[in-house]
């Protein structure tokens, strides 16, 4: 039998919880009942002061760190930085990570049975805005008992659902960390993500978002999808780097279908893999998501007004080679922050990685949320 | 009727020249005959010194200046510089411009009928090469009586052919204006292309490259290609200020198959658009040939000694917010050409539109270009 490292969370096992309530939705429909999925790491203390918030990104999910076996190959997509001793101590954190509503990791989305119907809802789920997740957050934090988030913390699309943590429920988070994240996407950010969907949608086996029905799956889409998706998460750099114009045979083949440069290889592996094991109609509800949401958006394009309510401290974390959210996007932020005088801390990374930077164990990176998190107060 | 402008040159008629040697190419096949459509604009002078061969980028064509008729809407993609006084002066140079082989225009490609089979070649088309472009454009030069290019002039994938003119003619091309170009294609740029190829390739209407005979085309994939390729044609910056966020109607659709964004309207109209007037197999062969391109390869990686026996002059510009092929890249082809003590001169032109802007009037540009052309000798 393996053992665990000693910085592991080791075994985990995710749970479930029911919500039975209508969840009034931004589109105007309700969800009249959801699950979500979730996993924690560490112990609520007796103040429920110590509880964090982990949100994923596009195409993350609950299983943050830890392992769900003895067997699992990896450990949880943010064990890097998830486990006692280590940035997110979870020695001193009660950690929470959920699937996000819509997902397809268990909690309610797409690919699940509607109940009302009996079969899964396919293109008639409803699509989520970062709002909507922010409230099915809250509830889960209802049935919890956690009134206050120590902190909310996440990357990417996972940041913009911390920034929104702050925004919605300014009393009931003390700490906002918004890692390689943007205020809203820009027009070629949308652009990616358009290009993704029209993959998955002219794919003739989406059948309009019921392929269950037809017991077929996008695939092709999806892998279209995620290899557009894959370039913008490397830097040009990091790109080179590891795959250079290194080819995986010596001689060119001159035909259209070999796989000759290391880098078609890594993309259309990254591509399969992910067409096998992503449901479509999340993806096309992650990228909606991203696209949507604009917080200033409800303020005439006034970033520190729609920010003037939040109460809480905010980290933002940026790298140098992110071209997906640069840092750039993330100054606009923080200068917003700064304008509505909000307490606000900036740190730009300097990575080679790009976008995919903010999941890796970078050590200035990981040491500079290691330090911020310590500083944050915790009662018994 | 209506009449031309002044620095136009004017209606012209597109010509066809057949060759009946077989071509060897790079890949080790031949092909039997083939021809080239091509159009000419100013007099050949009587020492033929003053012949300027423009080269085009993965989808252009013959057509770069003029009109084919009185009610066309657009003149050809370079009318902007190449005319009667422009900075390709039509009453100095007598320029060349053809569809080079395997393209969709008219010059012999996958389209066209194979003399053997009495069939579309489709995917029995060969993969061609830059080299092989160029070769055949020699034996274009030789039955137009040219026997020196005064300047070979391209942009993007035409400045690889006008830099591997240089290379392969050192002796029948006086000046090289290779312009927003890479010495060869980094791992990012091939990442690209590779997505451009899978989207045709797993598009069931490709049928392996016959589409022809099963009467369809892969519309889905050569739009999903298109699509990707325009993000890369624009900076983030210029996709900004032409569609920000905005919306196309005041509302939000929480739907999936909406055109909401400005950006998303305009991207489907280019891939849709595109996908009805070129050839798919013409397209997964211009991005081959893009990849493949790499004049260092065969020396190692040293790309001062690929350059070596180059004569000509050269002239390399690029623009600030490109991206796809960025001033780093042309700095490398700089470098290379003067570590081979080679005649060089670098422009580096502030411009907001990204790699489009090599087939933009951007008059500092422009300027440049006529400036560098004015200056090349013209005997009578």
């Amino acid at each position: 039998m393996s053992t665990f490292p000693a910085d592991s969370v080791g075994l985990v096992t995710p749970q479930r919880l029911s919500f039975s309530e209508p969840l009034k939705l931004a589109c105007g429909k309700s969800l009249e009942q959801f699950e979500l999925v979730y996993e924690t790491y560490g112990q609520l203390n007796a103040s429920r002061s110590n509880a964090l918030l982990i949100c994923h990104a596009l195409s993350g999910h609950h299983h943050a760190a830890g392992f769900h076996s003895a067997d699992e190959r990896k450990p949880g997509w943010w064990d890097a930085c998830i486990g006692p001793g280590k940035a997110i101590d979870t020695n001193r954190f009660f950690v929470v990570s959920l699937n996000n509503l819509g997902g397809c990791h268990g909690s309610t989305g797409p690919s699940s049975i509607n109940p009302a119907t009996g079969k899964p809802y396919g293109a008639s789920f409803p699509v989520l805005t970062v709002e909507d997740w922010v409230h099915s957050q809250a509830l889960l934090a209802d049935q919890l008992g956690i009134d206050t988030w120590a902190a909310v913390v996440g990357g990417s699309l996972g940041g913009m659902q911390a920034l929104q943590w702050a925004i919605s429920y300014p009393q009931r988070i003390r700490h906002c960390l918004a890692i390689a994240t943007a205020p809203k996407l820009s027009a070629q950010n949308i652009a990616f993500n358009e290009v993704a969907r029209q993959a998955i949608i002219t794919d003739p086996d989406f059948h309009n978002g019921d392929y269950a029905a037809f017991g077929v799956i996008p695939k092709r889409g999806l892998m279209l999808a995620r290899m557009v998706g894959h370039i913008t998460y490397l830097s040009d750099d990091s790109m080179g780097e590891k795959f250079g114009r290194e080819l995986r045979t010596d001689v060119l083949n001159y035909d259209f279908t070999s796989v000759e440069f290391q880098v078609e290889s890594y993309l259309r592996y990254q591509g399969q893999e992910f067409s096998e094991r992503f449901d479509a109609n999340t993806y096309l509800l992650m990228t909606k998501a991203l696209d949507y949401f604009d917080p200033a958006g409800a303020h005439d394009g006034n970033l520190a007004k729609a920010l003037e309510g939040i109460q809480a401290r905010c980290m933002v974390m940026s790298f140098t080679t992110d071209w997906r959210f640069s840092p750039a996007r993330s100054r606009e932020l923080v200068d917003a922050l700064l304008a509505a005088r909000k307490q606000v801390s900036y740190l730009e990374i300097e990575a080679a990685q790009g976008h995919d930077a903010f999941l890796l164990p970078i050590p200035r990176y990981v040491q500079a949320l290691q330090a911020y998190m310590n500083r944050i107060e915790v009662n018994a």
